[in-house]
């Protein structure tokens, strides 16, 4: 039982500014009273504890006035990416089996036709209000939001974080980082990934301001880093870089203030590093993922130099071992075990155990220094990260292997000086096959960020002897 | 499930300074070392993992070493207060059924004849060492601590903290104080104390330093104030006071570094905060008990004023409500909920439920404000505060009532400048009674602090309807 953040911030700190977005401001005391008016106004479409609604929007503060209404409701949220494809929103919505969908409406029309009810943010604004008294406690087990991730199998698979989840992440994050009362979050990073809610929760439970934007602009990040507006942001290796060219244009150093970036989403070159601290940012490289609910390890700065390459230790109250591992230095699937860890999935893999004996394993490969700090040797071997976002292999093959031209496929990532690494599709032909044609199909059923970037006719795939694919080996097909 | 605090301490920051005493410093590394250099001496005693073991020694670096070394063999440590007459340790010895005692050469003398295998700390210190690997992780349900505190039975009651107990109030201090890396906790507080001990597991979680002294010395406290080597402490209302005289002698301010005194054990008057602000101390009022395992609200120094007498607002992840109350500013039994309220008790208590539907009810009595604020009316309406130390009337009444010269007798508070409050007793004599022997006989038996500085002989006490002992109209009979 933890208590209801909205309410307990706003009795707490009901002056202090909670949000800014777009030149606007909200305090927690107005955030509470924002999110209850909904939630009474959500309860009149008949939307109660447990009910369990998709949400269709992006980083505006309309989302945070609605996710913060379905958190007084107590419901689960299935958060949808905003670049998922027709195909790929109408399979989640009905793995969840969702009670609802609530979208903004300018995405209303990006929906699959669906039987679901669909509310658009406007037409619950004009909704009367039922008269309810929120809970002043949320039960900890309970599902609080649900992420599709991709697996090895190629179908998203839904997975579940709880409100004790949530909670985790904040605490581990508040001793890792420290608080300060003139704590502010920058945030860029999409909400309906881990990376952005799990800012938004910090925030919430911390009791600090989010400055929330609907995308990455580096000009505007720049800006707010060299005023000293924000204390803290998240960023991919990408966005960072971004960032440090706009510095370096301007020929600027960011306030003494601004106290960090956290970099997830896959490995940091150490040359951004460097140029970080040219402009006075420290940059703190993290390990995390759906699964866990955000960060498990980080490397503080102060270590940054002196353990290159690692994503640091396992955050105070995280469990991290190397599966096998004998002694220090020797690799192995990275398992962990904590209180972010997820209880489960929804829908078709609702049967899966996420763990085994209590650890997650997380598929990725690396392994601990003597000091204990982490090494990502491997993301989940096969896994491609783009821009951030985890593509999986066996998805773009699944949806590939359909197509009548095709006899097999495999992809993998070639590296891309923009995304970091962008998906290629190696294909041996049924018949002739048009790439053009191929891309179009692709876009037809994915999100354009896991559309191949190229497609390359082969004679055979690279397989192991119980003829596995070997996706390691596409690559040298070129 | 939650780590080996010092192992992942001692990972985490390693050279960072954890312990200061009388000149001498450790980090945390070398806390770690020397905690399982004794954890391993112990082993050979045959101490392991859930023996139950008391320590009774004053607060120096050896007390620090032996509690960490018990915590790594994670053995239930019962923390026997250095001001307890023979009869009271000789009871809790008894009560709690220890497996061995561990105490300072100089205390051995004033422990009772006991069966109990009683180790000096120099024996432990020459005792061979057993090969033993310590564990990484902690059971979060198993009992850390156990501390005696008297309730209305007149009985003591040994209280059970668990591990989750404490990292529970270390957490929450971390939300509520927050915390930067130059972050130390000057402790004057006993270490059997929940106030001293809580201190402890805060610094070791949080990673800051622990300056520690035998007792407090309002001189060099001052000092270390003005020259800004610590950032907090604790105090109840007579040190703070002696404090802010010492202070105010010297004519100084603190160091704009130190950030907080929090003041627990009883209310502090208003004048000291006052004179708390004119020497440059933010003090914040606390509440919270040995069964919460520390605070559980505290009044940040920004509302000190605003919010004169009150105790604060709960810390996050704590629940308070008032028994009964239908509206704020009711008045009723203060009730907790949350995961810093001990699961139970042991000895003659260990079948007594600490809980009712989650609810701990203090016995003592306030109120809520509009805004959440709570006020202490009256603490467990007949316990006196002696100097930050709880005293149980009925505990002394129960010693007097044995005695053959009484007929009934009433136990009370009666106000002290020096103490805040010094029981008092009321007697229907049998026959002639000498004050003078009734003093000596409570001397024999009682702590010092908990021996009536005066008696009364008088022809009736107070009673109500149904005979129950009036306690609070004892003082109209003077």
């Amino acid at each position: 039982m933890v208590p209801n953040w909205i309410t307990q911030r706003a009795m707490m700190s009901p002056h202090r500014t909670a949000l800014r977005f777009e030149g606007e401001a909200w305090t927690y005391e107005q955030l509470n009273e924002i999110s209850q008016h909904y939630a009474r106004k959500l309860a009149t479409l008949g939307i109660e504890r447990g009910s369990r609604i998709a949400i269709y929007a992006p980083s505006t503060s309309s989302i945070i006035h609605m996710m913060l209404a379905c958190m007084q409701l107590q419901c689960e949220m299935v958060l949808l990416n905003l670049r998922l494809s027709p195909y790929e929103l109408a399979y989640q919505i009905d793995d969840a089996k969702v009670d609802a969908i609530l979208t903004d409406d300018t995405l209303c029309e990006k929906l699959p036709e669906t039987t679901v009810a669909v509310y658009r943010f406007t037409a619950i604004e004009s909704t009367a209000e039922t008269s309810l008294q929120m809970d002043d406690t949320w039960d900890e087990q309970a599902t609080m939001t649900i992420m599709y991730t991709s697996g090895t199998t190629g179908f998203p698979k839904g997975v579940r974080q709880t409100v004790g989840n949530h909670v985790a992440v904040a605490t581990a994050s508040l001793y890792n980082t420290g608080l300060r009362d003139d704590d502010a979050w920058l945030c860029t990073m999409p909400l309906f990934h881990i990376s952005g809610f799990s800012m938004l929760v910090k925030c919430l439970v911390q009791g600090v301001r989010l400055d929330l934007y609907q995308k990455f602009d580096e000009a505007v990040v720049a800006t707010e880093l060299i005023n000293g507006t924000v204390t803290h942001m998240s960023a991919v290796a990408v966005t960072l870089e971004r960032l440090l060219t706009e510095l370096e244009a301007r020929d600027a150093v960011v306030s003494p203030k601004f106290q960090m970036i956290l970099a997830g989403g896959g490995p940091v070159p150490e040359s951004y590093l460097l140029r970080g601290f040219e402009r006075g940012i420290q940059t703190a490289q993290t390990y995390g993922m759906t699964e866990t609910s955000s960060q498990v390890a980080t490397l503080s700065s102060k270590d940054a130099l002196r353990k290159i390459g690692s994503a640091g230790q396992p955050l105070f109250f995280n469990h991290l071992r190397i599966d096998g591992a004998q002694k220090p230095g020797d690799v192995g699937e990275i398992c962990v075990k904590s209180a972010q860890v997820t209880p489960g999935y929804i829908g078709r893999f609702a049967e899966h155990q996420s763990t085994t004996e209590g650890w997650l394993h997380t598929g990725d490969v690396g392994y601990l220094d003597d000091e204990g700090y982490l090494y990502v040797v491997d993301r989940r071997s096969d896994l491609i990260i783009s821009g951030g976002e985890n593509i999986y292999p066996a998805e773009i093959e699944n949806v590939l292997a359909a197509h009548p031209a095709i006899k097999e496929v495999g992809v993998c990532g070639l590296d891309s000086d923009e995304w970091g690494q962008v998906p290629a599709a190696f294909i041996v032909a049924k018949n002739e096959a048009q790439c053009a044609e191929l891309e179009a199909y692709c876009n037809e059923r994915l999100a354009h960020y896991k559309v191949p970037k190229s497609f390359h006719i082969v004679k055979q795939l690279p397989r192991n002897g119980s003829n596995k694919l070997m996706r390691r080996y596409l690559k040298d097909l070129l």
